[in-house]
């Protein structure tokens, strides 16, 4: 069982003259964690940027094995304790799924050591997000392109480290490009960047956009590898092994 | 479950005077094949350079879903029809794993571009095998390094493409390093190559060697994603979407 | 001065109905060479598929340090001798620019190790050429996008390796993207992938496309390092160093 | 002309009683700028950390092409200001090179994302250093491998993210491995972190060690791409492009 925490900052979604409080009744966090819930083997909550420490506690974060983050008019307001206590438990082994305008996000900033920019255009652009890399885990049963008739556009250059990989990129029908699905390591950490899911449109309804998530949840889950130790070591012995020609000899 | 085919070209083995026959009385093909099946959710057969097609004929590739291939002494008799035939299926996203001296195989070579060529010495050092990725797939149930008191040596430089995720790194005694556990990707199919496995050791029969090869069988498995549709295609039509903003204005 | 051979299969321009024979009236080659020639630093010659040995023997890829290859029709009528002659180039250091359709090369599958497939579309699209790497050498002069009013599309998915480096991305008016700017090592041999230059337009005419070839060409050149040495080595000796601590106080 | 600053903690060599302050009468930062300002077409000037805003004011930096930064004790004592100011020059496009405890300083980590933190043995290793990538520009002019007699150990896991471009690997005579030469870009800003260079070992007077250096100034260097731009973008016009066929037809 994976263990989620779908993080929100939640405020587009309590306007109630917003269209996204009719889009996300239970905010965009209510819906991902909804949806991933109905996945074998995941197991989903919720926090929110408005709850003490915005809700991740270090008991919270000890507990989250893949941590989903949304976030876009209030990244300022994280507290920069949290958004390294965030960091450190990536560091540890944590997923991190870094969505639409979280490439913005101190989190994300954090963790990439760029700003997370791009151009932009809100309103009416057709997205088309092409799959670059259809043998990973991330495309898992999916077709070719995903398709979503309204969406915003993010275009390049996008200042990211480049993704150790590519999953996706998406063409927007005003003219650009965006590198929309990126996979990094951060430590024993994997993090994932989804460019979709701006708030006023239905986007995290979509079943492959869904799809994509569950996908993601499961190939940044923690591995089970060792923890790293670092500090002041001895030299290491070295065995004056001899050839097994040798022995044979002898 | 996965259909592993562990193939091996067979011929120290079945040399009465040489070491390798008492190492691995059933080959280390048999060896490798036989841990296999004793892991969950993975289910191992074997094929052989002696036998038609090389026991690889279309229909054993189509059923498989990750080869593992050692070979050294006899690349130059596997028939470049065989090894056409397995570089299409890793296109088509069958997993490859990559053995010690099958870095200079044709089918590596195929896939690589390069010859894999690299410095070596027999006989008598000591490798110590480092994580250098312990939140990977391929580090699951590991330590953060792995030592063999007696192996062959390979060492920089290692004339392989820049891997997508470099997971180990070796270090032997005798003063080299080399990028010993090295992941790609080619169309749909993922390969490892790891390192160790001298005929004359009996390093297949290591726990954590073997941890590592049923870790990389179950990486390099097929993840389910799109087939490629290559060729003619038409323009795709833009929809010519208003945004939600206006749409409400209206 | 970097020594440059431009080849060529040069067939559709030698046909006076096609369009080919107006734009490029001394060939694809001829236009890239001029153009060449005329950078400081850059010295061009040419060579063509119905030459010769196509214009490659041995002591001419000796001369040359960057090859730049456009090919189209006539894939399959370059001699496998000569593909695997300059692939070994290649891996010794000679630098490779692989242009448009020449994806499908034999040259650019023996270094790839996959097809170089994609879909395409002839005719009508306008191409946005974005550019993700603005610190890399080629994108030395060039702005953010290179506009070309009409090309041939290449959409994803591209059978290709994933670039070490993704330089562009190209937009296509008919829906499609591409990974259309791609670096990749081999051996000591860098190459660059770089997709504009259907020969029904004038795109080797284009100021930019033309600055991004010769920065190619700069940035494929050899760079002096060492050659690799393969084969069996001995033991190297382990100094018993003494730290300068234990020294002082001895 | 490249302008170069070479930044050091200079901590070590003003100690009298330290053997850094016999090796080094100058400082590291010293060494470093003599002997890069004796190299065709670089001029090296220094700054420290004890200077008002440790040397590095915004002109300073708007005046530096590439950085040269050496730290070890005294990281925490670097301002979040300048470490931030630095920061943002590197994604405008400043080359930076790190070397050796530096890993840890605040200028890495913020661009990183991780500790860069690592094992380590002080005292009595003898370093080999080995060349992973021959046709990089790094490479110029170097052999296969650097030999250093005594050198400090830094051993894997070492926590930095997978390095763009490995070009070295170092091995050290106490059993343990480290990805020593490592490139990254971060916004227009090309990073290459270089281990070698403990205070009290004559590393930076090593001319294989001084000639990395000077390599490594040189692709790190501004390349003359457009600087990003970010923010609101109208949608751009798609032209309507005919086919040459189809003008040809008509």
């Amino acid at each position: 069982m994976i263990n989620v925490t779908v993080w929100n900052e939640n405020r587009h979604e309590r306007n109630p003259d917003h269209v996204a409080s009719k889009i996300y009744p239970h905010g965009i966090h209510g819906a991902i964690a909804d949806y991933l819930c109905e996945q074998p083997g995941i197991e989903a909550r919720t926090a929110t940027l408005d709850e003490p420490e915005h809700g991740l506690t270090q008991e919270m974060l000890d507990a989250t094995e893949v941590l989903v983050w949304w976030g876009h008019l209030a990244h300022g307001e994280v507290s920069d304790e949290v958004a390294a206590r965030v960091q450190q438990r990536v560091l540890d082994g944590m997923g991190l799924i870094v969505l639409h305008s979280a490439c913005m996000s101190k989190i994300f900033q954090r963790l990439m050591g760029t700003s997370g920019n791009a151009q932009w255009r809100e309103g009416n652009d057709h997205e088309r997000i092409w799959l670059i890399e259809p043998g990973h885990p991330i495309a898992e049963g999916l077709g070719l392109m995903i398709e979503l008739e309204h969406e915003e556009m993010y275009g390049e250059y996008f200042d990211i480290p480049a993704p150790e990989t590519l999953v996706f990129i998406s063409w927007f029908s005003g003219g650009e490009v965006l590198r929309s699905g990126c996979c990094f390591t951060r430590g024993k950490g994997r993090i994932f960047y989804f460019r979709p899911g701006h708030e006023a449109y239905p986007t995290y309804h979509n079943p492959q956009i869904q799809r994509v998530l569950a996908n993601a949840v499961r190939w940044a889950a923690p591995t089970g590898g060792p923890h790293a130790e670092f500090g002041n070591v001895k030299p290491r012995e070295i065995i004056q092994s001899r050839s097994i020609y040798e022995s044979e000899q002898s």
